[in-house]
């Protein structure tokens, strides 16, 4: 008799569940949602309120909402008996954090704070607490604090410390009234089983929780804040359940809402792009893996432990059990393609975009794909959304330098692929300098699956060969990996994780290989991203947070 | 009994003529006509050839055609009888040249040579001559020609010397086979009167002539390529005729031709910037215009000279007589806003566009002039064809700074139209810290009328009145005027130039005040400007020219 999980992966504008056979990893059924409210970064839906710079903000509702739609249909495509679904897994991007309850109510739902913007999602690519980031940063350095080394030596804007202060100090009523704050990936899991715990990697990426030590000390966190001082054993309380490992089980409440049986198994939540490991075969010294969605997540593993500047973080046991975990990434992957194909026009190109009932996104990126290596004159910085590694800096903005009356769209189109591509070189290149290997590279997500161009020119870039994942639904997937892993053997499930990836991973054929003529002009062209790279963001010319200054002070 | 005089304008995209009332410089009539061939930047229209990058080609026909079209026409509109049109006054883009035979016959027109690219008009902004004017500015220096410093020590691309040393040694056949090479204003006139004369300010500002020393020396042009040793006399031959002069008289073919009576005065033919200053009525040192349409001219007339590096030029009697005027310009003014219009657009924008019966520019700078000063977050350089002054530079390109997803086309726009004014200020500052003094600036082309934000945004990045032009064809007004002066007080003209300058100027009372407000901003971004315009023009960062290599090769 058949046994399925069920993975559920909530992104940046939609959640999905993938209903999977234990025995082979074949996905089932299928279904995806995109969040009513999307990202809020402009206006708060429920007032009407103009947001400031650099905030992004959702609404848990449209997580329930998800679950209430995707959950009761992948059952009923697939036609399995949810006695058969032996096990849930969920992952979701962070640091993407609320304020609850200690029911686990949002403050954001009740009239108390519906208005209050604070008392919302604060969604990772949230930015506007860069000056806490900066605060927590500088503290942490001069006071010395081991943890940092962790880190790269700096932590970002977009995690949690830097949300709470943020929290405390912009709303103290918001912070006071709330009995905890929660990733969204541990608070869906509580929804799910009625408990809350807390996902390692969520804590040791995202919060500078570390194995042997904890969160960071209470005397460094009242020195930032007094009221910060107890904050683990309050606001950030909650069990850790660590890799792999079992969180809980389905509810009553949950096993009504959503048409599943009561006792299932639920694996511990997980970071949309670190789950992924067994959904790839991750389990060799110098894999890397990526991510490549709206933004582009990188992660590595290696036997041995490296200090590495710039990275995101590196974590014991942080990806594959028995291996450190790096991780670093480019805040904005596809979001830049997004908005070129969105704001790169000419009136031909629409008509052609309908006329070929070709989206212009595609559009452009055919046009690009045409061209030679270089021909198009320009260099882009990928810093549409700040620069998360190496330069850990949410202030930094794009460019686009070697404009020309004759540019056109798809050529800045292809200049910010390429830009993308050379910031990934920049990751890889500075973890080779700090003596971590990087030997392999799988590319999952949307972008792997369907952007053959953008694939081969990561090839030549980073002049390795680039396997593609199997699937197009790699992290949730991964997360009935881990579901089935949970469930364990006796319940039609696996004994162990590596079992469950053993028989469930899904990688294709497809391999991009490097093509030596077109890397020689992109190593060209990477030594001038490298020059500029170094200007805008070392401290050669800080005029990109000069910049956002002024903006600042004109609105 | 009125009388009547027909200024002639030739642009970059169109000729135009305006007859004028001799009596107080009213428009009677006016007719326009768009060149067929436009800009041959992509392909020569005779072959299909794709022309190599920089290359900007024009077919002389097309301004016979302008002038069968718009002289007929303004004199049937206005119903003055021919007998009453007592002069005629050319001006032309500059340098524009191309090789002719010794009647007159450009090569491009014969079957031998319609074909070879090089046989037609090299435009003023053809810029692949870059490294002839390399070439050109290194011997010059290192010999030490004195005729340097009027020039700011380097001359451009753009001018006659350098599109003389490209046809001589890239077409050697073509450039032996003429027998004059000869400015588009100088061939106009010829046509017109059936004789070739050299108008000073062609010479002077395009090739080098100076008042007391005539051309380069000999030996100069011998150490270039010993080819050019007797250039002066023989491609470059023909009577000089200085400012306010007469050139000759209209023939009798082009009496018949274009319906106009034989022994017309013909003033001398003038660059289409520089003619403008008997049309604005600047006469006081100090005085500067500007001239803003595809490129932007600035003029300024002072008493003394100086020695300004970077500037195009210095000449005596170059504006006005009895005083040096000075030229400096951007090469790449409203091509700017064209290019933003063109390639910067939303499908939301493009419908707005139709709906409202706005052209996709006049929406952009709508949108863009509701912004605060500084809210885009944005710097762009303005140099998407080259820098001519104040770095002279062909080979430099464009870049915009600050780009984030909430960047918007109308953010871009902005930023190019404010990068033009910077450049503007560049200029004026650069005057000042040589000792020429900048006092008054008065705007004439299409801009300057047609564009109520753009003026009030240079007032503010100026810091200084900007005075309109009370004609929208400043230039053909100019010509008009010259021909008064020219025709004389007894064919019903006047007997000097300042007395026609006085009777039919064309000042508007329009005037744009800065707001000290928007100049507080604009100081501060003005300050980025200058980083980023000595970083990449000033040999902080070449990229620019090595993104122009890469793509050349790559091509």
């Amino acid at each position: 008799m058949s046994k399925y999980t069920i993975g559920i992966d909530f992104g940046t504008l939609s959640g999905r569940a993938v209903l999977v056979d234990v025995q082979n990893g074949r996905e089932i059924a299928d279904c995806v949602m995109d969040y009513p409210h999307a990202v809020m970064d402009e206006v708060l839906a429920a007032t009407g309120e103009k947001l400031p710079a650099n905030y992004a903000l959702q609404d848990p509702n449209d997580y329930l909402a998800v679950l209430d739609r995707v959950i009761p249909a992948v059952i009923r495509q697939s036609g399995v008996a949810p006695e058969d679904v032996i096990g849930l897994g969920v992952d979701f991007t962070c640091c993407t954090c609320f304020p609850v309850y200690a029911d686990g109510t949002p403050l954001c739902f009740t009239e108390q704070f519906s208005g209050n913007k604070h008392a919302y999602v604060k969604l990772w690519k949230h930015h506007a607490a860069q000056p806490y980031a900066d605060r927590f940063n500088e503290l942490a350095k001069a006071r010395g604090e081991a943890f940092l080394d962790d880190f790269g030596g700096k932590v970002s804007s977009e995690w949690m410390f830097a949300k709470l202060l943020e929290l405390l100090e912009e709303a103290p009523e918001v912070y006071h009234a709330c009995d905890y704050v929660v990733e969204a990936g541990d608070w869906l899991n509580w929804q799910l089983t009625g408990k809350l715990t807390r996902g390692y990697l969520f804590a040791a990426y995202k919060t500078e929780y570390r194995l042997d030590s904890g969160y960071p000390s209470p005397d460094f966190l009242a020195a930032l804040n007094p009221l910060l001082r107890d904050v683990a054993d309050t606001k950030l309380a909650g069990d850790m359940v660590y890799i792999g490992d079992r969180a809980s089980s389905v509810s009553a409440a949950a096993a009504k809402r959503w048409g599943l049986c009561e006792g299932t198994a639920v694996a511990t939540a997980m970071p949309d792009a670190h789950v992924a490991s067994p959904a790839l075969a991750q389990c060799n010294n110098g894999d890397m893996f990526g991510i490549l969605g709206t933004s582009g997540c990188f992660m590595l593993i290696d036997r041995e432990y490296r200090k590495v500047p710039g990275i995101c973080g590196v974590v014991r046991d942080g990806l594959v059990p028995g291996f450190y975990g790096y991780e670093a990434g480019l805040c904005c992957f596809g979001d830049h393609f997004a908005w070129a194909a969105q704001n790169l026009m000419t009136a031909e190109y629409l008509k052609e975009s309908e006329e070929r009932g070709l989206a212009p996104i595609k559009l452009l990126i055919e046009k690009a794909s045409r061209q030679a290596p270089g021909a198009h004159g320009l260099i882009a910085l990928n810093w549409f959304n700040g620069n998360r590694n190496i330069l850990v800096n949410a202030n930094l903005s794009g460019a686009f330098i070697g404009m020309t009356l004759r540019t056109k769209p798809e050529d800045m189109m292809r200049a910010l692929i390429e830009a993308t591509a050379f910031g990934t070189r920049k990751i890889i290149e500075n973890y080779r300098e700090y003596g971590v290997n990087v030997n392999t590279f799988v590319a999952g997500g949307g972008i792997a699956r369907k952007d053959p161009f953008t694939m081969q020119l990561y090839a030549d870039v980073l002049k390795m060969d680039i396997r593609i994942a199997g699937s197009t639904q790699i992290p949730a997937l991964a997360g009935a990996i881990y579901a089935a892993a949970v469930a364990g053997k006796e319940a039609g499930g696996y004994a162990t994780l590596q079992e469950a990836a053993d028989a469930m991973n899904s990688l294709s054929d497809l391999v991009y290989h490097p093509d030596p003529e077109a890397s020689a002009v992109y190593d060209k062209l990477y030594a001038e991203y490298e020059l500029l790279h170094d200007y805008f963001g070392r401290g050669g010319n800080d005029v990109m947070m000069r910049l956002r200054e002024i903006a600042a002070e004109a609105k």
